[in-house]
C-alpha cells in the first residue's frame, strides 16, 4: 500500500471510531487483537447490508434460509477436510522464540532477523474448545471456520421439510472463526467474522448455467449497494489454482485502499461436499428426483461473501473528501437504502414550541425511515457530522417553521437546500430515498 | 412435568422437526448434544422476533444499538466476576468415573447409584479457547457467557460518539455460550444461545422510575407477540435471592409445558458493572453531566431475554389442537406480524394458465409479505401444512379464477373462506395482517 493510500485507510478508520461505526474490542483493556465491536451506526449499516442480502436471497421461491449452530459435531470437520488441511505453516525462531508464519520468501525471523529457525509445521486455524465437564480429546469441539458445512449436513432436512424440487438454494448468515496468524486491516481479516453464504443445489447438467446466473446476480447486487464497476474485478481461478474437487471458481475482488483483495467467492463445488458427508456419516444424502424417478447427489454452486468485508468495501467506496470554501469536507456517499441514518431532524433552537414540533416530526419519521434527532451544537457542525455518517437528507427546522409550516431539506452530496411544507416531507423522502 | 404435558412438548418438537423449524445440530452424525439448527421456518420466525425486539428498542431517541464481538479480553471476565463465580459444583463417582453436578439433594451417583463420590469442586461454565498460534495461559480466551459486558466496556465509546445525555440505553442481540452440565428442553437451555439485552444508563435517582418503566414496556411487548396474560408471571427476587450488588431484580416467567420457567430478567444493577470495569481497567468510566457540571458512574437497568426461549414460548403458546370432523387439526395461532409465512398461494391445478397467474401473484405478494407458493399435494394436505406452520391466510386459485378474476381467501383460525377479486388481495392483507 502506498503511503497515500495507507493514509486514506487510516482516515476512514478514524471516522469509524469517532462517529460510532467501529471500536476495537475491549478497548479499555488495551483491545483484543483482531476483534472489533460495531458501534451504533456500524451495526445499523451492517444490518442493512445483511437484510439486503437476505431479502435478495430468500424472497424468491427457489432459495430459503437456515441458521445452523456455530458448534458442530467434530466429524463434520473430518469430512469437510478442515481438520487435516485447514492449516498454516508455522516456524519458531530458536534464538528469540518468536513463532511466525513461514511463507515461501521468509528466510529469517521477522522479529529478530535470525536465520536460526525451525522447519515449519502445520498449525490448524480452527479454534478448539471443550464441551461438557471434562477436558479431554473426546469432548473437543471446534468453532466453525465457515457456515457452509451447516448447510450441507442439513441438505435433506431442508429439502424434505420444505418439499423442495431441485434446483433450489439454502442461504445462511452467521459468525465464523479462524485463528489467523496475521490478522490485518481492521475487520478485513479478523479472527471472528460474519459470513453470508448461499449453496445452490442443482443437477450436474444445470451447474454451469447456474454458476453464470449467480455470478451475474451477485454482480448486480454488489453494484446496487453503490460499489462501482471500476472497483470490482472478476478473477477466474486457473486449473492449477482450483481445489482438487472444484469444477470452477471465481473471485470477485474489490479495490481496497491497500490493494485489490477478495470480497466474494463463487464456486462450482461439484458433488464433493455431499459425497464426503455421505461417506463419513454413513447416511444417504441423495436427492430423489420424481421426474426422472432416480436418486443422485446434486452439484453445489456456492456464493460466499464476508459481511464485514462488504461493510468495509462499502465504506471505502463511499468515503469522499471535497474542498468547500477552503475547508475539507468529509462525506460518505452511501446509497440511501443502506445508510444507517436516512433523515436527520435538526432544530435550530431549543425553544419549547420548536422542540415539540421536532419531536413529533421525528417520531412520525421513525415509522418509515432510520431517523435521528440532533439538537446540540452549531448547525454547521451538525451538517458535518451527518455528512460523515452518510445521511442523505437533513431536515432543518427554524423559527419561521412555526409561521409557515415549512422546513429546509438539505441533500448530502450537492448540499442543495430546498424549503418544503412539513406535511410533504414523507412524500419527498418516498420519492428520493429508494 | 406431567406425562400429558411431556407429551404436548414432544408434539410441538415433532412439528418443529417435520415442518422445518428446528433440527438437531449435525443430525446425520448423531447430533451434537444441546446444539440446534433453525430450519427455514424457524429462522424466519426467530428473525421476526429479533426484528420486533430490535425495532422496539432502537426506534426511539434514547436507545441505540451495538454489536460487540463474542471474544473479549480475558480481564473483562475477571472484572465481571465470571472467572471466579460463574461455576457449577461438580462431583466424580469413584466407582463408575461419571462426573455430575452436585445439587443439594444429590446423595449418590446418578449413573450407577454409588455413594462413593468425591467432594464437589467448582467447574467454570465459560467455554475456553486459545487465540494465536500458542496454546498457553497467556493466550486463553473465553466465549462470552452473556452479551451485557460488551455494552458496559463500550459505555463511553457509545456515549461520546453519539453525544448521548443520560438517561439512555444500549441494545444488543448476539450469541452467548455456557458449558451447561445439564442442558434441557431443546433450545430452552442450550450451550449455544442468543441473547437480546438492553442496558439503560440512568442517574441513581432515576433508577427506580426507569425500572418500572421498562418492566411495563417489556410486559406490553411480550403480550404483543401473542403470549397470554395468564401465561406470564412476574417474580420479584427477595432480599436473600438478590445478588450482592443488585438493587432490585424481577423475573418474567412463562408457563412452559414442563413448568413455570424464567423467560426474561429485569435488573437494577446499580453502578456495580461500571465501577468494576473502572477498577480493573484503570480507565475512568464516569459520565460527565453538563447540567449538574459533575461526573458520576450511572446506574444500570437491564432487560435480558433469550431469543431462543422467546421462540419456544411463542411456539408453545400458539400450539393448538382442535377436533374438526372427528380429526385432530393442529395449528399454530401465531400473531400475523411474526408468522414465518403470512400468505400462501395455492393453485388447484398445474395448468399453465393458472400457474402463470399464481406466479405473478406470488411475486407481487413477496414485495410486501412473507409469501409461500405451494403447488403440490391435495388442497386438504396443503391447508393442514399451512395450519401447522401458522400461516394466517391462504389464497386458493381455481379454474373459475381465470373466468372471474377472483380467488378464495381462507383464514387459519376460523377456517372461514371468502371469495374476493385478485386485485383486492393486497388491500385485504393490509387490513388483516398487522
Amino acid at each position: 500500500m502506498s503511503s497515500k493510500d495507507q493514509n486514506l485507510f487510516s482516515k476512514i478508520l478514524s471516522v469509524c471510531k469517532a462517529r460510532g461505526f467501529l471500536f476495537p474490542s475491549s478497548e479499555i483493556y488495551g483491545g483484543l487483537n483482531s476483534c472489533w465491536d460495531y458501534g451504533p451506526l456500524g451495526v445499523q449499516l451492517k444490518n442493512n447490508l445483511k437484510k439486503q442480502w437476505w431479502d435478495n436471497m430468500t424472497k424468491r421461491s427457489d432459495v430459503t434460509g437456515l441458521d445452523s449452530s456455530i458448534f458442530m459435531h467434530p466429524k463434520v470437520w473430518e469430512a469437510s477436510g478442515h481438520l487435516e488441511g485447514f492449516t498454516d505453516p508455522l516456524s519458531d525462531c530458536k534464538d528469540c522464540k518468536h513463532r511466525f508464519r513461514l511463507d515461501k520468501d521468509t528466510k529469517a525471523c521477522p522479529q529478530c532477523g535470525s536465520k536460526n529457525i525451525t522447519k515449519s509445521r502445520n498449525f490448524n486455524l480452527m479454534f478448539k474448545s471443550f464441551m461438557g465437564p471434562v477436558e479431554e480429546e473426546s469432548s473437543v469441539v471446534y468453532l466453525r471456520p465457515e457456515t457452509a458445512q451447516g448447510i450441507y449436513v442439513n441438505f435433506l432436512n431442508v429439502q424434505q421439510s420444505m418439499r423442495y424440487i431441485i434446483p433450489f438454494g439454502i442461504a445462511q448468515i452467521g459468525k465464523a472463526f479462524r485463528n489467523e496468524i496475521t490478522p490485518s486491516h481492521s475487520v478485513f481479516r479478523a479472527r471472528e467474522f460474519e459470513q453470508m453464504e448461499m449453496q445452490f443445489f442443482t443437477s450436474e447438467q444445470g451447474s454451469e448455467k447456474w454458476f453464470e446466473y449467480w455470478r451475474s446476480e451477485r454482480r448486480q447486487q454488489l453494484l446496487s449497494l453503490g460499489l462501482k464497476e471500476t472497483e470490482l474485478h472478476f478473477k477466474t481461478h486457473s486449473k492449477e489454482e482450483l481445489a482438487h474437487y472444484a469444477k470452477k471458481a471465481e473471485d470477485i475482488e474489490f479495490d481496497f485502499p491497500w490493494g485489490r483483495r477478495e470480497l466474494e467467492g463463487l464456486h462450482n463445488r461439484g458433488a464433493f461436499d455431499l459425497s464426503r458427508h455421505q461417506q463419513f456419516s454413513g447416511k444417504k444424502l441423495q436427492y430423489f428426483c420424481p421426474e426422472q424417478n432416480k436418486s443422485y447427489l446434486p452439484y453445489v454452486i456456492e456464493t460466499s461473501i464476508g459481511a464485514d468485508r462488504l461493510f468495509l468495501a462499502v465504506l471505502c467506496s463511499a468515503y469522499t473528501e471535497e474542498t468547500v470554501k477552503n475547508e475539507t469536507r468529509k462525506l460518505l456517499k452511501l446509497k440511501s437504502h443502506i445508510a444507517p441514518v436516512q433523515i436527520a431532524v435538526l432544530p435550530l433552537s431549543k425553544k419549547p414550541a420548536l422542540t415539540s414540533l421536532c419531536e413529533k416530526l421525528y417520531s412520525d419519521l421513525q415509522k418509515n425511515w432510520f431517523a435521528e434527532y440532533d439538537a446540540s451544537g452549531s448547525i454547521g457542525k451538525r451538517y458535518r457530522r451527518q455528512d460523515e455518517i452518510g445521511t442523505p437528507f437533513c431536515a432543518t427546522i427554524d423559527f419561521e417553521t412555526c409561521e409557515d409550516n415549512k422546513l429546509t431539506v438539505r441533500e448530502r452530496d450537492s448540499m442543495r437546500q430546498e424549503r418544503i411544507p412539513i406535511e410533504s416531507l414523507n412524500a419527498f423522502l418516498k420519492d428520493n430515498l429508494s
